[in-house]
C-alpha cells in the first residue's frame, strides 16, 4: 500500500505574535515542522506546540533557519559555514529540549524558507546545514527538495533523506519549483491541489507548467495552515489521499 | 581533603565581540560557566568553548539568563514563570548539543547577572529556574549562593545544589554580597583575594564587612575573567589553594 | 463644547506577523500610538502606518518601550535611567523620519505597556522617561495616566501632558486602573463601554469597582484595536459621544 | 591646497562589548560614522559617542547597516529593497536625535560592512539605500567607493556624493578593492599605509596589485579603529599628510 508523510510549519508565532494555526494542523499532519526561535517560535510556544504533538501522535521535526526575525527567515543570507553549522545543532538542541520533555525526540530537521530555497543549489551552505545536522547528533533524517543540494550532502554523509512535494506549487519541467514571485507559481483552486496531492502520492509524478508530467519521488507533502482555509484544505488532502487507498504515515 | 572548585562565566562574547579570556580562564578553572545565547554567547562560540573545555577535562555548566543582548542580562525582568522556565530549558538543550559534540556533557546550571540576584529572594523566579532545569531533564546541579531561594527550590525538587563563594566580594554579617553599587563591595587588593579565597575553601567562613566571622559553607568558588589581570589572579587564587592544601576539582 | 481625544496602539506587528487592525483603527482615532520597534512595529510598518495616518488626518505619537520583542513589553525591566533615557529617544528619533516624510511630526510620547506601568510610580524610571523625551526635542506632549510620575515629572520639565483614561477598565477607589490579573479589570460590556467613555468625556468621571464616582480628568480615550470586534466597539464609542454632544478630535 | 577627510568607524560596541577606541579616533578624524544599532551601536553609546564627536568639531555620519548584530553586519542580506529602504531611513532618524541633542546634525550617510560592498554593484539594494536616505530627508551626501552603484543613483537623485579610498586596501586594475579573502589584501606595513594615504590625497593615485597607478579621485579616506596600534597608524596618517601639505578637513 503506498504511504505518504504529511508535513507543515508549526508554533510560527513569537511572543504576542500567533501565525500558524496549530491545533489545527495537529488534527491534520503527520510531522509538525516546528519553529526553533531563528525566524519564528518562542520557548514557550515550543515547549506547547511539541507537546500537543506528542500528544496527538505527530512526528517532531527541527525547522532551522537563519537568524532574522524581521524578515522571517525569508531574506537569504551569506552566513559563513561554521557560523551556519553551528546556528543549526544551536536550533534542534534546543527544539529537543522540548520534545523529550513531551516523552518524544526530535526526529528529523527541514530548513526553513531562505535557507531552504538555498541549500538547493548552495553546496556550501547546503554541506553546512548537514554538518549542523551531524553536529546535533542522532543521525537525524533532512527533509528538502527532490534533486537538491542538500539532500546529495546528507545521503553522502550517510544522513537518511526525505524528499518533498509541493501540491500547491507549480512545477517547472526540471522538476523545481517556480519562483513566488512569478505569475501562476502557486496552484490556488482547492480541487486543483487536492488532485495533485493525490497524483503525487499514488504515481509520484506531477504535470508541470508546460503541461509535461515529471516524476517527484516524494516521501512527504508539504501543506500550508498560515492562511484561511488552509487547514480545511488540508484536511481534504488527507480525506482524498485516504480514500484513495494512500495510508497517510509520518515517514520516520 | 578538602576539596574546592573553581568556577568562572566563559563565551561571554557575541558574534564580532569577545570579552571572557576563554582560554586563559579554561588554564585555571574546574568548571565553565557558558554563555547560551540569552545575555551573550553566539553558537559558533558556545561550539568552540565547549571543545575547549572537554579537551582540557573541564565540567562544563549552561549560565542560563534572561533574554537581554542589550543590557546583558544584567537588568532584573519579570518575566512570567512560565515562559522563564522555558527559556531556561531552551538555553540548556542548546548547549547540551555542543558538550555532546565535545564528547560530554552540561553538568550544571548556574543564573546568570540579574536572574542570579532575582532568585536569591524572589521564590516564584526561582521555581521557575527550577522547572526549566526539570524540563531540561537530567536532574542537573544548580549552583547558587547559599541559602538563596533557587536552591531552595532545586534541593527541593530533588535537584543537587551547589552553594558558591566569592573571594573578591565584600558580605554582610547575614552572609549575602554587599550589591556592587555600594562602595567597598569589591575586595581589590589581589592578597587580601587570594587569603579570603584559601579561607572560603579551608574553614568555610569569610570576614564581613563589619569584621565578624560569618560561615559560608560554599563547594564551589566564583572566579572573573573578564578584566585585565583577572585571569592572572584565578591562577594565583588556584596556586595558594593547592600549597594550602586544597584539592582543586570540579564538584560534578 | 466638550472635547476629547481618541487614542489607540497601532503597527504593532513585527516583520511577517500583523496585531492591530492599522486600517479600521485609522478610520476611529485621532492619536495613533505608533510602536518604534522596541516591543513591536518594524521600519516598514512604521512607514506605511505614518503615511495611513496622515493621509487621514490622525495625529502620530511615539509608543516607546522597553527593548523586548519576546516580551511584547510587557515585562518590566530595571533599565538604568541614562540607558532608558536613551532608547526613549532613540525610538522617537527613528519614528520622526517616517512622520516627516509623510508631511508631519511626531506630536507626543506614550510609554507602552510595562513601562506604562512603571512611570505610574517609579520616579526614577518616570524622570528617565521625561530626559528621553527632552533629548529628542521638540518639548513634545507625554499622554499618561492622572497621578503619574511620568505626568508629574513631565510638568515640572516644562512638557504638556495628557492624561488619559480607559472606558474598559475598572477603577480603584484612588483613580489607579484594577490589575489586569484580577477579576473584573475589564469591562467587557460593550454598552458598559461606551456609556462610561461618554461618562468620562462629559462629566471627567467614572464609577470605580467599590461603586463610588472618582474623578479621572482625562484629555484623551484609550481605545483598543487587537482583538475582534474591538474596532466596531471603538466606532460605537466615538459615535455615541458624537452624539451626546462630546467633538472628538486630537488633543494636539 | 589639497584637502583630504578622514573617517572612521565608531560606536561599534554593544551594550557590554566594546570594539572601537572611540576617544582614541575621535582626536584623529575628522568624520565619524557613527553605528545606529543594526550592526552594533546601543542607544547610550550613539549618544555618547554624538556628544564627544560634536565636542571635537567632527562631523557625524549615519553609519547604516543589515539588521545583523549577530553576524555584525558582515553577512549579506537579500532585504526587499522597501524593507531595506525603510531600516536606512529608521536608523538615521535614530542617529539624528543623538546628533541634534549634542547641538549638530547628521550629515552623512555611509553603509556598513555587506551592505556597504553589496551596494558596490547591486543596483536594487542601492536604489533602496538612496531610497532610504531620501525618506529621511535633508539631501545627505552618501559616503562609498568610486564607481559604485550606490554613488551612481545617490548622484541621479540629486544627493551630494562622496567617494572614498583606502589606504590599508589593495586595489585591483579596476579600481576595486582586492576582497578581504584574497592574500595581500591588506596593506600591513605602516610606512606603506602611510605613503599610500599621501598619494591618494595629494595625486588621487594608488599603486595596484599588479604595479600598475590607477587614478582613485577620493575625497574621503578610511582609518581603522578596531585593531591594536589602529589608532597610532591613523595619528601618523594625519600627521604626515598634514606635514605633505595636505590639508585634512570634513568634507561636510
Amino acid at each position: 500500500m503506498t504511504s505518504i508523510d504529511l508535513n507543515a510549519d508549526l508554533g510560527e508565532g513569537f511572543g504576542r505574535w500567533r501565525l500558524t494555526d496549530d491545533e489545527g494542523l495537529l488534527s491534520v499532519v503527520t510531522s509538525a515542522n516546528v519553529a526553533c526561535g531563528f525566524h519564528a517560535g518562542d520557548p514557550a510556544t515550543m515547549r506547547r506546540v511539541c507537546a500537543l504533538a506528542a500528544e496527538r501522535g505527530v512526528t517532531i521535526g527541527a525547522q532551522v533557519s537563519y537568524r532574522d526575525l524581521a524578515g522571517f527567515g525569508r531574506r537569504t543570507m551569506d552566513v559563513p559555514p561554521a557560523e551556519l553549522a553551528a546556528e543549526v545543532a544551536y536550533q534542534i538542541g534546543a527544539l529537543e529540549v522540548f520534545a523529550r520533555a513531551a516523552g518524544t525526540r526530535v526526529a528529523y530537521v527541514k530548513p526553513h524558507g531562505a535557507l531552504y530555497n538555498r541549500v538547493v543549489l548552495d553546496d556550501e551552505q547546503a554541506a553546512a546545514v548537514v554538518d549542523g545536522v551531524l553536529l546535533a547528533g542522532g543521525a537525524l533524517p533532512v527533509l528538502g527538495l527532490p534533486g537538491s543540494r542538500v539532500l546529495e550532502r546528507a545521503g553522502r554523509a550517510g544522513l537518511p533523506v526525505v524528499p518533498e512535494a509541493f501540491a500547491d506549487r507549480a512545477y517547472t519541467d526540471e522538476g523545481t519549483l517556480v519562483p513566488r514571485v512569478q505569475e501562476g507559481a502557486l496552484v490556488t483552486d482547492p480541487d486543483a491541489v487536492v488532485a495533485r496531492a493525490v497524483g503525487l502520492a499514488r504515481s509520484g509524478a506531477v504535470t508541470a507548467c508546460s503541461g509535461a508530467r515529471i516524476e517527484v519521488r516524494a516521501r512527504s507533502l508539504c501543506v500550508h495552515g498560515d492562511t484561511p482555509g488552509a487547514v480545511e484544505l488540508a484536511r481534504r488532502v488527507r480525506a482524498r489521499l485516504e480514500a484513495s487507498g494512500v495510508r497517510v504515515a509520518a515517514f520516520a
